[in-house]
């Protein structure tokens, strides 16, 4: 491919890259009780977010044909159901080391992606339908999920510290 | 340009098409005194959050290279100023209108550049500094102003209703 579709893929990843760099440091910067609390009144903790982009991340994983899932039981205290569910849940240490493990995995998988890898299929449409839907590729799951983390730094940049 | 090209301008596209019309969607969904209430306790309006998206938007029509500014001087309450800085500020039936303007008139411009107008720069580097940070691009703009967006849909999301 020419240089100017590198070009494109280092701008969507650099992008990538640099908000899960802020996300991160926002969860660094934050005690464990810290991220209990709610961001705001009724609204979500930053721990649940915490575990959220954690499941959500290590879905894409599969999603993006890089490896499989690490950690598939984060979804259901962390996607499938609501923050406060009562459900059993894993202690802050832990899910801050699998966001580690997570994104570490994640983001050396999106490095070595070329432009024309990018453009292939991602693991949620069959080869068969691909050929009609081409849009549904791994670059839209890269832009989609990096609009859907830094939807949530907006609500976590309001985390009182 | 190969057809993947086109694909992943789409993709891009697409993403920004579908932020503006959601966060559209709550601006519509809200009276002008919903609006005006903080989103979280000592947080920014809605109201400051349309005329800031209408500011930076505004701004973006020169930045691509698409046409002059429409309404510079939202930038002093909505950009260079915080919410409740006292100054004086449209109404909201002025900024809602503005938002419709420069909505219609960035999406239009958009819409129509081709993958190699994407890749040539913005209108912040010159051209000679151009051919050593060929990352500067149309097209970092377009993503990192769909970012921008969707942090701000992120804590609209939770405006009270």
């Amino acid at each position: 491919m020419s240089s100017t579709s590198a070009i494109a893929i280092k701008n969507a990843t650099d992008l990538w890259f640099k908000q899960v760099s802020r996300v991160s440091a926002i969860f660094d910067a934050c005690t464990d009780s810290q991220l209990k609390f709610e961001i705001a009144p009724g609204r979500n903790s930053g721990f649940y977010l915490l575990g959220h982009l954690t499941a959500v991340h290590d879905a894409m994983l599969p999603l993006l044909r890089i490896s499989d899932r690490l950690y598939p039981e984060l979804d259901e205290p962390f996607i499938k159901n609501p923050d406060r569910s009562g459900l059993p849940c894993p202690e802050p240490a832990t899910v801050r080391n699998q966001w580690a493990t997570v994104t570490a995995a994640l983001n050396k998988g999106i490095a070595a992606l070329s432009f024309d890898e990018w453009m292939e299929r991602h693991a949620s449409i069959s080869p068969d339908n691909f050929v009609n839907e081409p849009h549904r590729n791994r670059f839209s799951v890269l832009l989609s999920r990096t609009a859907h983390l830094t939807e949530h730094i907006g609500q976590l940049l309001w985390i009182n510290k």
